[in-house]
């Protein structure tokens, strides 16, 4: 087993778990009271940061750990766990990139973090050109599908 | 505090932790056993997968929480643990995008993951266009010349 410790907590005012429309949502992910601002100093020289965080709402007995559909949407193909990035996910980790607005202190503004209020910060790591994919990428049809309004302003 | 469970494990040819040349590397992951092949129905109609691993020979007395020069190296400057991807960081959490060569039962074989063999696997997730940057971004010049040799085949 492993055993974690958040480094930070997400300040936005989603509350409330939704599939779509994260466009407009910013976030301050704040650095648990351990860590000083020197954690956080020069990564505004990055233009996106890579934001792992744990689905604490995520209830522990609906964890998938075989396929679903995923959002359970039965037009959708029954896929593995691991082939779907939906919450109800073994370790329940979560990980998105996100757009750095600036820092402030011990405070990061994002934009395009999918994830509520209050949600603990396991790490974060600039987004360096080199890690992102070398090849081109391609993905089923399904997952565009279910990505058409994720990203909605929800206006 | 949060407690984590591997889901797999890296195999492949590189048994010391090296800095640099992760080109040529193939590795296999191998879910546990706990898990069955139905976990990973699918994602080889991904084209790359997002690899979550721990880094389990970083050395909890090493871990840095405040700033460093990245590799140690005096040339580079000293930055935040969070503006870095080093090992030796809170949580000791590793996430790399991978290319997907072939899903073979419950072992996935992949080409660009930068961990030793042994790595415990935290999560696999696909990769979605619609999760990469959509707006340009941008790095400090010594995060380019850091990476200058690492994707190197070694040669």
């Amino acid at each position: 087993m492993i055993t974690l410790s958040p480094i930070g907590t997400v300040k936005n005012t989603r509350t409330e778990i939704e599939d779509d429309n994260w466009g407009n949502v910013t976030s301050i992910i704040e650095l648990d009271s351990k860590f000083d601002e020197e954690a956080l100093y020069e990564i505004e020289s990055f233009s996106h940061a890579e934001i792992i965080f744990y689905f604490h709402l995520a209830d522990e007995n609906k964890i998938e750990t075989k396929s679903r559909h995923p959002r359970n949407n039965k037009d959708l193909p029954k896929v593995g766990i691991f082939a779907q990035r939906g919450k109800n996910r073994p370790n329940r980790i979560g990980s998105t990139i996100v757009k750095i607005m600036k820092r402030d202190g011990n405070q990061l503004h994002v934009q395009g973090l999918d994830a509520i209020d209050s949600t603990p910060i396991l790490d974060i790591k600039p987004v360096m050109k080199e890690f992102l994919p070398r090849e081109e990428i391609h993905q089923p049809e399904w997952a565009s599908e279910l990505m058409k309004n994720y990203w909605n302003t929800g206006e």
